[in-house]
């Protein structure tokens, strides 16, 4: 199932894509199961499907504006330096732990959003990225139980601001600034995914290919990551981690380049869909 | 005035307090702003203030359990390295900019909650801060007018888990273990606090002085970390900006000195109150 945030009616809203148009859950479904965190805690996939199939309510796709695809997931984790390319143009070491960092929910953006870089820094990175959502929680998850855990992968554009996120070693600033990471269009069920090493990832500005690697190069997997992650912190129906950008980012080019107005930018997954932002710029 | 959060007959709610014992407010009141946050975001603290006055309901103090002073903070942002004595213990240089890390809420914890270091790390360790807490929200908000933003301060005890920080440059494990920053056991609006360079932090583990400065010897201080901040994340009232610990954490003595179950850690700030913690492991 490809599943969907949006706006309809002036209402946020959620429903399940088949083709150009969405499927929307009944009016008692949604009474229920108001977005999509609700469904993944409720742990009502299932039901959804039945009750979209049985609803003869949709809308075209054209029609609606996008949301992030979880609008509100409780924690948004980052990994850094997750695949060999990429920590290879940085030029850092090899670590034995995957580097973290946290998004506040404001640095989400929408597929098809304007995404605004600050007019006080030039340096406007792409960063494409698997994001994988929470289905099932829980604490210190082996390993071997970690896809037992996922409800499904999206796309997210981890857009940074690399003057700002290389102030001190901490990332935080540059990674949170508002509205910088488009997360979407779909979120594409587990069931759906049989083997998620096989996918291929491409980031695209203005058409041109800015990175291509395939989703079995990151060199802490899934697996690993979930295990890691859930040692120190719970996880619940809905976190989303965004699972880190191969190599080939503006920042580490010669010479570099970076994203300015008008420019467009996708992230584009085997299956998860096209993730598009247009570039403006903050007042 | 000094305001709490507590659990009172099986239900979250919050005080002013006066001595030994916490004025209530009336129960419309509670149905309009069931929470501090709520309170915050509405600008009700005066109206808390004579609603809490005009109300005869109180309670002792202990006969409530705590909680952290803000529960839900919108976002919950902490300075690391901001002081020169704390600076000079870890080795490292001076920085143009402060170094800011993100904890999820699941971190907090109240006033005399016991505190688990988790089963598989020895190096728990103590850093006594100051946290402000924002009234007013805003974005690029000056120096000069940082004061106005704030709605008063608490005492926190950003809690680490030493391993798990420096697993890579990035400190989020190590600073998520979830209940491991007690926050409280007041918020002091700031009407109270007339000049708060002036107030002194102290940490104590089973009585033992462990760190002792002057909120003063903050390196990034309050209206610039309010500026710096909100330059690229938008303010929102509840946010909570823990401003980092002075010199005297337990790595960095020699030998080291961790916290170990049973073991009672203190953060007092001048005015503030003593917030105090007993220390478990976890299973």
């Amino acid at each position: 199932m490809k599943l969907t945030s949006f706006i309809h009616a002036g209402q946020a809203t959620y429903g399940v894509v088949q083709g150009d148009h969405y499927r929307l859950p009944p009016a008692d479904f949604l009474g229920r199961y108001p977005d999509l965190l609700s469904v993944l805690r409720a742990d009502a996939l299932q039901e959804l499907e039945q009750a979209a199939a049985a609803s003869g309510s949709t809308v075209q796709a054209t029609a609606v504006r996008a949301l992030p695809v979880i609008p509100n997931p409780p924690k948004l984790i980052c990994v850094g330096l997750n695949y060999k390319t990429h920590v290879a143009e940085t030029k850092r070491g090899d670590s034995e732990y995957p580097s973290l960092f946290i998004r506040f929910n404001d640095t989400l953006a929408a597929h098809e959003d304007l995404v605004l870089r600050p007019a006080f820094s030039e340096r406007f990175d792409w960063e494409g990225e698997l994001a994988f959502v929470i289905g099932k929680g829980g604490r210190h998850i082996p390993k071997a139980q970690a896809f037992e855990h996922i409800a499904g992968y999206a796309c997210l554009n981890d857009i940074s601001v690399r003057d700002w996120q290389r102030h001190t070693h901490q990332f935080t600033p540059g990674k949170n600034f508002p509205g910088t990471a488009p997360f979407g269009p779909y979120l594409v069920t587990r069931d759906e995914v049989p083997d998620v090493t096989k996918l291929t990832l491409e980031t695209r500005v203005n058409g041109n290919v800015m990175q291509h690697a395939s989703i079995d190069d990151l060199i802490f997997n899934i697996p690993v990551l979930v295990e890691y992650i859930s040692r120190f912190t719970p996880l619940s129906p809905g976190d989303v981690i965004a699972t880190g950008t191969p190599g080939g980012v503006g920042d580490r080019r010669e010479p570099p380049l970076y994203m300015k107005e008008g420019d467009v930018v996708e992230v584009e997954i085997t299956g998860l869909g096209i993730l598009r932002n247009r570039i403006g710029t903050a007042a």
